[in-house]
């Protein structure tokens, strides 16, 4: 026993000890080796994907629950746990409670932080009061609060080793995404994009929490680090104040862009990769113009934060196809070619593959036939419209003007797919991704901004396409050809986060609390389990003492779950999703639960 | 499929049908199928045991989660389902909502009823937010809100068929305990000794919820329904004026013996057994005599409520040894004499046993050797104190006065066992106990009443024995001889109902959040699962499609987990809990799940 302990205690030192280097070195080594899941991402590339195999398409049907866990928290439950050697670390939603829990003793509580936070930040958070995970790094976890404290906690201890405010939920600004350690630096977002919130991501020392710099998604070049010459927009420099001159006045200053997505992170180019949000207000006749850099791709120089290259997918939204979806990295060979590629599905319901090197287009192409607010890509690279979508002027709410109702626009305002990540195989070269497959009436009307006030501007219903009564499809994509391989039906929107897995298994969760795996080559379900309560986290996987372990948070709520998780009945409150998810009550209550299943036997 | 729904439909109507007859001969039948679990108690004798035996002791170490249901509230969930063919019905604690799933469903909610009560309730529930159940009969599922109100549903639809309201919250009058529908009536007691509160049970007619009778603990003999001649106590007559001439002046009126405890039937006899609570205030110098009739064993005709005999087991109570733990009825061959029996674990940590016919005193026998407070109930019928405790004066909370704190009193104020009832196998002929191995300090103060303000008047810290450092045993008795026949220790105090089984098994969950199986025989553990939160429901048992199923519902609180529960760290709060059970942080939060489980394979 004295041993056994002794060694348990080496183990945790090296890992700790391994933090005093440079940060980004240790997470690299940590993220490749597949006992461990040491961001929420599960790599830099943000695919998770697993090389662990125990677990298969060949005995996945037998998987058990193994052990679980009640976070003492309700409502949505985004994100998921990591795993560092015996610990295993996770957050809930608002007030933010993080778990350090002992896999060594059946989950007993190491530590716990609960941080004193105003309740007031609840009210400004948009789409439920959830988070999406804690980061680790130099012997920290990192928990981004709602209401935006980035706070660095000891990981053997729980102890505060500093935090920062990194902005001000007076004026409607929360924290809700996961920070991202890169080298010496924890990155984080912003919330609010329905507050006005002026997006930004900013860079803090990841020793003593001192900002390094940040940038804007609009304003001026100094504000959004972009370099009229340098910084390229499919492949041409975006020229002087790009952050400004697209925007009316000074509309650009609320203008939304915010980017409480995922963040990616090449670290041979040294870049990182995330989206901007919708502009702010939903109503677009208030602000004419292309409104960059809202809606656009993301390439920044990890130590400056210097712009490289943008590509903004919905010039002008008009429908709150916020772009702030994950970034998967991968190299493949597209037309005899290997390509570094980013592939990223946005709410817009298009499938982009890019180069992530310079920003090239490649591929552009619907990943649910039911979008229908445009047409196409234009992919034509000598033509005035290139890489802009076609649009529908009988969707356009910017050509209908206000308080015309809009009806039947494909996707719903919360996207072909909203923030639950996809995951990508390298064995299979296919992208797995949770969809909503869900479309809206949506009514434009005038607003004023106030800050900390609600600069919505639109009145939204949701339901599934016509003729159909299924909410969601779990796909398969080729990034190569932008093409469906196989598509699973589910009644709601999958809402989680998708993992690959070298045992040809994917993995995600349901709105009405189902675990499944399917099989990675076909789609073929393998096994389900209904978990506690509706799944809008993310499944990923570890071994311990040999076994590998699948866990997942259980809470219906996010947006999604919003009727659910703040008892709202009204059809078009939570800006029209309580409405479109009304049956998921005859399924699912709150909750707050890990899930952590393997296969039976020791 | 239409085929399918026909089936089902036939089926559900093939049971609710039948109440419409005599609902005592239908849950007399019902509670005869080991399939359903018609009663929280499992049946009428309170015995928690099921013949099903498809899981045994040679294969419960194989026990699978089958699937699991999050109920969306937080806090100390007591109580466990019950299930009616093709359907599980159970409760939450406050706001009390009841869920009817389809077990034919994956546990689709069926229906949810959540009924709108004051909350102003819930800070004169002394010891959390909790609910022991809800009942069925005549197609109705009964609930005791914690506002007192008695809500009888339709079974089918969730629809509220009736409802009475039983006391008054603002006298600090409150429901926690499941109700028991015997015959054409449905009974139920009241919370609130900490308040004041005069016991009662009451029965309420089946159809209409009209009062036919109501039995006091204390009062004149009209109001107690106590004949001086025909009700006896240890044989006797107990005279006339027996509720109140030892009281001093109104005392009574105020008097506790409150009766939130489990019910049971012995439809032979006629006759419904429960234990009156605690004489009110805790400080026994504020009420000299033997303040009768609390801390009493009673039997009342179900049709009238007269009382055929009571036992006073602890006469002027000095400790809060609440009397209110259940009655388990059986039959036992005592001393070469059949004998209907009548057993009990009371919080003062003496195990008795009856002949229930007219309540002859079988066996008194401590049933944790760290009992101090008394040396032994004396059995000598021919002495003065025939049947009384004999009180250890140093351990004399009313002999050392007020402001003295009394220390090293064994059990604490929760008692060696408190409202978690124990199941008795007709196999083993045992009694499965959970309990408490707990002492206390109790000092004693003067306290004035004031409706529906605590009237407690007494301070207490709560811990283990002296050089012991576990909380709790899971214990086998042997209820003709007053002896353990095993004892399983527990780090905390078990605080979930038992359930024995064909099996050779008995199940039980700990505060940590483990359900255990046990081999009847002989206690040595052959299962156990960490569940998502400390365990204080009931475990039961049931068969659908031919499989047998375990559930239990998690949810850490009550009395023992209040700290966690209410949020608590002063060690002295929570009536000394608080302190007591701080170590329960490191193991569990807060939840409120039931999980459901069965052996492998279809």
């Amino acid at each position: 026993m004295r041993k056994y302990l002794l060694t348990t205690c080496v183990g945790a030192l090296a890992v700790f000890a391994a933090g005093s280097a440079n940060a980004n070195d240790e997470l690299i080594k940590m993220s490749q080796n597949p006992k461990d899941w040491v961001m929420p991402t599960g790599d830099y590339f943000n695919q998770r994907y697993s090389k662990l195999k125990q677990i298969n398409s060949g005995n996945v049907g037998k998987l058990q629950v193994a052990w679980t866990f009640s976070t003492g928290v309700l409502r949505g439950h985004e994100g998921g746990p990591l795993v560092i050697g015996n610990v295993m670390y996770f957050h809930t939603p608002f007030p933010n409670i993080v778990y350090a829990l002992d896999l060594n003793n059946d989950g007993k509580i190491l530590w716990k932080y609960e941080p004193k936070q105003d309740p007031n930040v609840v009210p400004v958070m948009c789409c439920d009061t959830v988070n999406r995970g804690v980061a680790y790094g130099d012997g920290k976890i990192f928990l981004h609060q709602a209401d935006t404290t980035l706070v660095a906690l000891d990981a053997k201890t729980g102890q505060v080793a500093w935090s920062v405010k990194n902005g001000d939920p007076a004026k409607g600004e929360t924290g809700t995404s996961a920070p991202m350690v890169m080298k010496d630096k924890v990155i984080v977002g912003i919330s609010g994009g329905e507050f006005g919130v002026r997006g930004s991501v900013t860079a803090y020392n990841i020793k003593d929490g001192k900002k390094v710099w940040r940038g804007y998604s609009m304003g001026p070049d100094s504000d959004t680090l972009v370099d009229p010459q340098k910084t390229t927009h499919l492949g041409k420099p975006v020229g002087p104040d790009s952050g400004t001159n697209t925007w009316q006045g000074d509309q650009w200053k609320i203008g939304g862009g915010t980017t409480w997505g995922w963040y990616s992170y090449d670290p041979q180019l040294n870049l990182m990769y995330y989206g901007s949000g919708n502009p702010s207000t939903w109503n677009p006749k208030q602000r004419p113009g292309d409104n960059r850099w809202s809606m656009t791709i993301w390439a920044r120089d990890v130590d400056t934060g210097a712009t490289r290259w943008v590509y903004q997918m919905t010039p002008h939204d008009e429908w709150d196809f916020d772009g702030v979806n994950e970034m998967i990295l991968a190299d493949q060979n597209i037309g005899g070619q290997a390509r570094k590629i980013l592939v990223h599905f946005d709410r817009n319901g298009f499938g982009y593959t890019l180069d992530r090197t310079n920003g090239e287009l490649l591929v552009a192409e619907k990943f649910d036939p039911k979008v229908n607010w445009a047409t196409k890509v234009d992919m034509n690279k000598s033509s005035q419209t290139y890489g802009r979508p076609q649009v529908v002027s009988q969707y356009s709410t910017d050509q209908n003007g206000e308080d015309h109702n809009n009806k039947g626009i494909c996707p719903a305002a919360l996207g072909t797919k909203d923030e639950q990540p996809a995951a990508y195989s390298p064995d299979t070269q296919l992208f797995y991704v949770p969809t909503n497959h869900v479309c809206m009436d949506y009514e434009p009307f005038k607003v004023s901004y106030t800050a900390g006030q609600p600069y919505v501007g639109a009145t939204l219903s949701m339901y599934p396409p016509q003729g159909e009564t299924h909410m969601g499809n779990f796909i398969a994509w080729d990034a190569k050809t932008g093409k469906i391989v196989w598509s699973d039906k589910e009644q709601f929107s999958v809402w989680s986060g998708a993992l690959a897995t070298a045992g040809n298994v994917v993995f995600y969760g349901t709105l009405e609390g189902y675990l499944k795996a399917v099989d990675a080559k076909t789609g073929k379900e393998l096994y389900k389990f209904k978990t506690p309560s509706g799944i809008i986290g993310n499944v990923m996987t570890y071994e311990h003492n040999g076994k590998q372990y699948v866990a997942v948070l259980s809470g219906v709520g996010g947006w999604a779950g919003i009727g659910l998780a703040a008892g709202l009945t009204n059809p078009t409150d939570g800006l029209g999703a309580v409405g479109g998810y009304a049956a998921l009550r005859n399924y699912t209550a709150l909750g707050g639960q890990l899930t952590v299943f393997a296969l039976p036997g020791s």
